[in-house]
């Protein structure tokens, strides 16, 4: 069922699904919707734009990984259509709930409202008691009243319609720190008076399950569990990363200048696992962000006493607001995430803006203090504050800069495209702008500064990507249900019905990014904005030695059959 | 010839002009050179980008208002192709130095540098000792070193690459004031690290026109004294214009939320005559910027004591400085007006920028001193400052406006699009974004509210504009010249040879738009970007009740031939 609540009329409908890419869900529900009921021409704060929380088919069961919630809009930060997902808590509660979806439209005339989802129906409440508040209070405040929900929240950045503004999931131990983090859909959620969603599955009847469906995940979840990515996720998480693109000179360093870190061994996976194992009490170096989850990606990362500071810390955060920021630790790094996690924006793309504004000398890399003081005036949402939360392109322009680090407004992730240029191209090509998990490369077994294979690893991995979001599956799953691919289709027939071959997550991935394109080719961008900013053709990274060289037609037919 | 300067280098080259466009020359001359050989994915800023100066192929003859400059490059404002023109003194100048046009290219490593042409042939001077200087202070010195020179300055706007920063020219008082405005091209020059082309045509020997020039010059001088449009535009300007958007409910009010303003009386065409002449002294109500000039629509504005405070004051500056902010007081928007002339930004675009903040309740609308304030905030180069010198979009931006009132980047002009459908249609799909020189059509005898006229109204316009602008003559001798294209013509055929047809016109304007919505293409502009912004789909307009209802599918095919 889709959930369909108009903030205007304050009216919710319950629809059935009715056809293949609804059914499917996740982010084929999510562009569907955008590119069947969205104005590709509308104003994205404005109440035409509608937001949709989707997750895939598989949610509510036991397929490990499968709870992802998927949320999807016309992006205030790209202009284009964006899919965002997170982990966390959320998916499987509004599948239990029995919904695949939630269409979220129009605007009240004032007000701030929670939406309350539980066994006994959906409803409006008023939610003016919560204005202002970030996520952390907010989600204490709100699980007393709710206890043993899943919350998807937005903090002041929301409500302030900031582009960086993203939308937070609670963790396994109510942290609200799974993010849908990209393209500043908490301003979409701001602009329709919504401060939380509050989303509870208890006293609902668990869903039957068939054999057939059961032996599947059985198959799949050990799939996962032998796949030789697995372990390294665990041991390591996402910072194992660090280690990686520094060997690649790929670690985005001093606003992209460089690829290599002088202090990136302050702060890849294993100095982390050591410092958390040292450090003990709360901390944790494996853990998982949503129940069934076998991979165990996640973190918690603790102070000198044993307190939490942030969890989870993950490599995009590290890249982006210390390596990128010139700051090499990863203590200082963690209580960054934590104001971007309370006042709810991008780690990435405020951690690019302020790195901008280092570039131009505004400040300097390596200022921890002045890092932090920045950040904070979002809250306050003074001047430099609005500037920082409206992104990196916005904050370039205001400075003057001419390496802004941005396609289709939206910045880079923690990969430098020239010296991984697979993910130079899908940050190119990507409906999404630039973006790291619509097609990653960087684990292929290629050589990542040769531009000849990228487009054809960038397609496949953005098609698979795709058509995994749709599913609502985590991509780190991807390690082992890539290469079974058909056990993955079987176990989709056995929930859904249907005939479906192997084929089909290439197809479903086509189609998706299909209609993505073609929203935002109608929202204005031609494919001549599937470039990456020009300074990467034209500027070496003298830690890789290369420029991104791939061939621009290329890039233009990315899309052509 | 071709004047080439490569800033990089220092290398001065003189070039043939090799086709039909760059002899033609003004914006067939710059949108060639843009289109052939600028990339379109380069930042507007960068060596990559290059500043085209053109004149029409009837500079420097008697030919009536034929010496406009037009200036060409890819704008940091829209990211798109660029040409803006301006009367003034330069025009004819540089024709009679036997040039057409002037392309410079690359950026020095470091240092700022004039442009010296003369007689004796053309080279670059250290120009570090104007660093900084605005555009009166500038001319006055350039002038006593470069006596009986025309100019081309940028003042600080243009150093610090503010993306509203203008190109001045003298007039024929030697006031820095007839501005290639729009698009931000005093940014590229700024980038070029060049402050000042000199041009002097003293000692060069005059050009020997043919009897048959000289016939078909006699008669279109005559066709414009007595075209019906000329009277008007001699006794009251542009300014005369106050009241016919006025009276159609499109005099931009209040950051475009209205089109009528209660003060309108105080700051139209009759009230500013009465003024200037009234206070007499240096006052002028009927003015030329360039020599030969029949239509003298310029004007002198003094203060109470008769002294200059501004020349000229025009009813976009009247528009955009004045009703658009609340502020109805000649007095004051010709204060406000100096600013922009001196620090070198387009009065349309940083109006519109303060209007979005006063709109956004930064500030009140019809705070004078305020406004004062924030514009001088931009010599400073404060933080403010950059945001309003960076545009409306800009500033719409970090303030989180709804109501930004541009296409591509870039501002309405003084027209409101609803109230005056055809500039709608123009500022929508001009491949120079929001521009009422593009196409106006406010002249036309139709329903201005009525959509269905539209789009051939403003396509004949725009077709013609760009053919006149290519000319290098000026838009307000089209009261004449339209309805006699076939002598404009003949002077053609009688100047540069060939046997050109009355539908030439229309043929060259059209190549020439192809070229530059090819650009924009290439640049990263699809056709849904040739759009109002939605706002104006969705507002209507309470002093014309309408909204903008142009069907957008109209829109899409506007460039189908």
């Amino acid at each position: 069922m889709l959930l369909r609540v108009n903030m205007k009329e304050g009216k919710i409908t319950d629809e059935q699904l009715n056809n293949e890419l609804q059914r499917i869900g996740g982010r084929a529900l999510t562009s569907h919707v955008v590119s069947q009921e969205v104005n590709p021409n509308c104003d994205p704060l404005s109440g035409e734009n509608k937001i949709i929380f989707a997750v895939g088919p598989f949610a509510g069961t036991n397929l490990t990984c499968s709870g992802r919630l998927s949320i999807g809009a016309k992006s205030p930060l790209t202009g284009g259509i964006k899919e965002s997902n997170a982990g966390g808590t959320t998916g499987h509660k509004i599948a239990r709930l029995g919904y695949r979806g939630i269409i979220v439209e129009e605007k009240p005339e004032k007000g701030l409202y929670n939406l309350v989802i539980d066994k006994d129906g959906a409803r409006l409440e008023d939610a003016e008691e919560c204005r202002g508040m970030n996520n952390y209070e907010l989600s204490e405040k709100l699980l007393q009243k709710y206890p043993g929900s899943a919350l998807i929240t937005i903090g002041s950045a929301g409500e302030k319609e900031l582009s960086t503004a993203c939308i937070a999931n609670l963790d396994m131990d109510d942290n609200p720190s799974r993010m849908n983090g990209r393209g500043g859909l908490g301003a979409v959620m701001g602009t329709k008076g919504l401060k939380a969603i509050i989303v509870n599955d208890e006293g609902c009847e668990r869903e039957k399950l068939t054999e057939e469906y059961k032996n599947w995940v059985k198959e799949l979840n050990k799939v996962v569990k032998e796949a030789p990515t697995t372990p390294t996720y665990r041991d390591y998480g996402t910072p194992a990363m660090v280690d990686v693109t520094n060997a690649l000179g790929g670690l985005p360093t001093y606003n992209f200048s460089r690829g290599k870190f002088s202090e990136a061994d302050k702060i890849n996976g294993e100095y982390l696992r050591d410092i958390i194992e040292k450090r003990g009490g709360d901390g944790s170096p494996s853990h998982p962000c949503m129940p069934g989850c076998i991979i165990r990606c996640s973190n918690i990362y603790p102070d000198e006493k044993g307190e939490t500071i942030v969890a989870p810390l993950e490599y995009e955060t590290i890249g982006l607001l210390g390596s990128n920021l010139g700051i090499g630790d990863l203590d200082k790094i963690a209580h960054l995430n934590y104001i971007c996690n309370d006042v709810g924006v991008d780690t990435i793309e405020v951690g690019a803006a302020i790195g901008v504004m280092m570039d131009e000398d505004v400040c300097e890399f390596g200022d921890y203090e002045k890092a932090k003081e920045l950040l904070q005036e979002i809250d306050k949402g003074s001047l430099i504050g609005r500037i920082i939360g409206s992104g990196a392109l916005t904050t370039g322009q205001v400075f003057g800069s001419k390496r802004i680090p941005t396609v289709k407004g939206q910045s880079f992730a923690a990969y430098d495209p020239r010296s991984i240029k697979g993910l130079g191209v899908t940050y190119a090509t990507s409906p999404m702008g630039a973006d790291h998990t619509a097609g990653n490369t960087v684990r292929a077994n290629v050589d990542h500064k040769d531009p000849e294979p990228q487009i054809d690893l960038s397609k496949k991995s953005q098609l698979l990507s795709t058509a995994i979001d749709a599913l609502g599956i985590c991509l780190f799953t991807v390690g082992g249900l890539g290469a079974n691919q058909k056990s993955l289709v079987e176990a989709l027939n056995a929930r859904l019905g249907g005939e479906k071959s192997e084929e089909y997550l290439r197809e479903l991935g086509e189609k998706i990014l299909l209609l993505e394109k073609e929203f935002n080719n109608k929202a204005g961008y031609s494919e001549g904005a599937d470039r990456l900013p020009h300074y990467m053709y034209e500027e070496v990274n003298p830690d890789s030695n290369v420029s991104f060289d791939v061939d621009s037609k290329k890039l233009d037919e990315f899309f052509d059959k």
